[in-house]
């Protein structure tokens, strides 16, 4: 990288509301130029492919990845195509447009106060159980949405509860009514310990209003509808998504009719246009057009050359969710440590993505990845056109990310002798930071989710050119295991756990909590 | 490390509310032993005494740190010291009681609804203008007491604006009735971008209410007291902390008089109590007994070993925010370059740190601790005694904690083969990740006061561990001057920017936004 060599956007894309800019990037026009010939193209070319048409993608769990047919029905419309995604003998398609249809319906009840509590009352909140991919994207919708200043106004107060912790529950009940408020309880597997305990606890809370409440109340939004039905949830408000949906890429169905019913359907339905018109893109694009793939190329080139830290710094308050939620699309798809084959990878198949909002983060972190020694790459998303009339404040704003592009890549060193001076070697900065800028039109339920899909692709094509699987998550069982065992050792009295150090732990919780001498 | 050679309970230790355990360390009990006899230890022990003297500590701006003298109050009615601190001729305990004691008294008028508005009504509503270190500590401090069912109830509906992005203050604004609302200016140069921008806004806005509200709802904390003063803050209501406090650890002093405001002097003085009783631990322990040196000690050991990544997972919802609060102490202070002496630095000065709550992040990233090639320590935070009582929620959250340190720590290798087998690889976790717990009494403002302090010590002590300087942040400077310049280059019709890649971007931003074609 070399700013005075550089040709001035000649690493720039557009597509619908978003542009990126690439041109302050480690690699260069030769490196995507060469890219376009290579085999690593054409394995990812075979993997969208095979994405798209309901191949397995997912090898150890022998299933497709079928997320990006939950806004197929609005892409459908876009484009007058029609489409068949059969998986296991069933047309994925058919499912979403009727889950759709029926989610629309019951959204529309409950917004026009038809669909009335036990007293004949409308309802008034929702509250939403869930946790990781089940909590993540609704709650950045939610976030988001609340913000844009929509033409539907909120129709309900909503509030989520994802951890085990109980201090979040009591925090949400304190702001809820039992008697008018709905409960979504979000989780593919329908046994995910953390939703079914804070549920468990709920159907409490709401008998104790009355026996009368429980049974309107309770909304599933599952892969295992038998399960949802099972633990109490009527049938007709069982809103079922495919196994070959992964939690972290199940935000655009129905993990997400919480935000439906608070925004409304129009909202979402845009979100699902500005996804699908991404989807289309990376269909239709060669590679050294198709954004995503743009990014995960310099992804990859990042971390060839030893960059495992992204830091992610949206310039707009708005988008102060994105972070976290992007954390779980990123580092579970990429936080392998074997390739499809069982191969041992040699490095981190992806960075460290971690970060806050601009200009908040220049007066926190940014002083570490403009001096010390990490390596790290930056990206900025800048809006266009703001949802406010203060146009400087905004022309300020903007003048700091591109500042602080323009820091990171050129630095300086030092400004009085260009040479290396201890006495005055603490100002200067090294530069050569790789940078990006995403620029979005406005934001809008459709440019977010154009944004939201763009890290899809980028997710799934970083796995692919490292042929390394997306769409699963085996490392998180362990922990999961081991949890089950040691709620049998926890209680005071109860059987030692077998490892020395986290028995030693125990006794030390059960000394200072008073229960143990 | 190997866990069956351990001890267990060999490196933990306690001190008032706190209890650490660093079995699960990588480094050992002989490296302990051996930094006590070490030129590192002696170095550290230097530089903690000339911190507490009032030494020269931060040589590139030739300046003390004396952000503990803003606890040392707390701390002498806790052992009976009495104690000066000259600076500059000047002794800064004195400042720091008269300020303290005058907002004491204006907290408690403005509380009791003696200090009225111009109505004669007492404030309902409290603004804080800052940002970075003006804000991150003020936020923390406000989203964990108003979740302690604290004795005095909250006194005041508080906003916060940091980001000169108006979206943030408009949402603010949208809660906030000029009439009835306190507006504390939180800058230590009172010359801080944003914050000015958004205060220039305020006051058009407070205007607008009526030409009577500006002058009796602003406050100000900053070392520049003529500044606010001439900028239209009342004297009596300027609050002056000493420029030898650094903005990340100013949360002590004035910034946090919001939040005395808010939640009570009471609460915010334990909160100095908790913090002066690891000063004292600092001042009185030999380094195997001191908490922040061996925290410090196993920082650096791990990244001496390649470990340039810390992800900090408090197991209660209520300490979502200190993560965000740590990142600025942390990599602002630590992420330098060189040395004091000038010398560039070979390697990051400390990890990268970021995380959020658990249980939410085993559901979101821990699967890329637990299986990808990257090299992270892991820090997890317990608290004793929750403030409900669903014995089996903490029982079952705990459990997950104690799991999770284990299964980091021993990891598990092809369950059925102990063989590195290409086809049930996907399932193995090397483990040997660095793990370290922290168990909490309870969440009270004196432990959460401990917390923070010794997390201010162990960024210290690393420091100096080091020779780095954790006081200044030059690498900041350089973003702010570009930003200066290019505030100029934006508005259309103006100067191009200098750099050929920032003015393409200015032209493609006027592009987009419609202003040029």
């Amino acid at each position: 990288m070399n700013e005075t060599a550089l040709k001035p956007g000649f690493l720039s894309r557009s597509v619908g509301p978003l542009h990126i800019n690439l041109d302050r990037q480690l690699y260069g026009e030769g490196h995507v130029q060469s890219f376009q010939l290579s085999e690593a193209n054409q394995s990812l070319s075979a993997f969208n492919q095979k994405l798209f048409e309901g191949g397995v993608v997912n090898p150890t769990e022998n299933r497709p990845a079928s997320h990006w047919a939950l806004r197929s029905t609005a892409h459908t419309e876009q484009t007058g195509q029609s489409a068949q995604l059969m998986i296991n003998g069933r047309d994925e398609l058919v499912l979403v447009r009727q889950v759709q249809n029926h989610m629309e319906a019951f959204v529309e009840e409950v917004r026009s106060g038809r669909y009335t509590t036990p007293d004949g009352v409308p309802y008034e909140n929702l509250l939403h159980l869930g946790i990781g991919g089940s909590d993540l994207g609704p709650r950045l919708l939610n976030d988001v949405f609340a913000k844009l200043e929509l033409a539907e106004a909120p129709a309900l107060n909503i509030q989520f509860a994802a951890n085990v912790d109980f201090h979040e529950m009591k925090a949400a009940l304190a702001a809820l009514n039992p008697k008018t408020t709905l409960v979504v309880i979000a989780s593919k597997s329908f046994s995910t310990r953390e939703t079914l305990h804070n549920a468990q606890h709920i159907f409490k809370w709401l008998d104790a209003a009355g026996p009368q409440y429980r049974a309107k109340a309770l909304v599933a939004a599952t892969c295992k509808p038998s399960k949802a039905v099972e633990f109490g949830v009527d049938p007709q408000r069982v809103f079922e998504f495919s196994e070959s949906v992964g939690g972290r890429y199940s935000l655009w169905g129905p993990v997400s009719i919480g935000i439906r019913m608070v925004h409304g359907n129009a909202a979402f339905n845009e979100l699902l246009k500005g996804a699908a018109l991404i989807d289309q893109h990376v269909r239709e694009s060669e590679a050294s057009q198709c954004i995503p793939t743009l990014l995960a190329m310099s992804d990859l080139y990042n971390l060839e050359h030893g960059v495992a830290s992204l830091m992610l710094s949206p310039y707009d308050s708005r988008l102060s969710l994105l972070s976290p939620y992007l954390q779980q699309l990123w580092m579970e798809s990429l936080g392998k440590g074997v390739d499809k084959n069982g191969k041992v990878l040699n490095k981190p198949a992806c960075p460290i993505l971690w970060g806050d909002v601009g200009t908040n983060g220049q007066h926190a972190f940014f002083q570490m990845l403009h001096q010390s020694r990490i390596a790290s790459s930056v990206e900025l998303i800048v809006v266009v056109h703001p949802n406010h009339d203060e146009v400087q404040s905004h022309q300020v704003l903007l003048s700091h990310a591109l500042a602080q592009s323009e820091a990171f890549s050129v630095g300086r060193l030092n400004a009085e002798t260009e040479l290396n001076n201890p006495e005055i070697n603490f100002r200067s900065c090294p530069g050569k930071r790789p940078v990006q800028m995403v620029f979005l039109d406005s934001l809008t339920p459709y440019s977010l989710g154009a944004l939201l899909c763009m890290w899809e692709h980028r997710t799934a094509a970083l796995a692919a050119l490292q042929n390394i699987n997306p769409f699963d998550q085996w490392g998180v069982e362990l922990g999961k295991g081991i949890a089950e065992q040691l709620e049998q050792s926890v209680p005071p009295g109860h059987a030692p756990a077998e490892n020395p150090v986290t028995a030693h732990l125990i006794e030390h919780f059960l000394y200072q909590a008073g229960t143990r001498e």
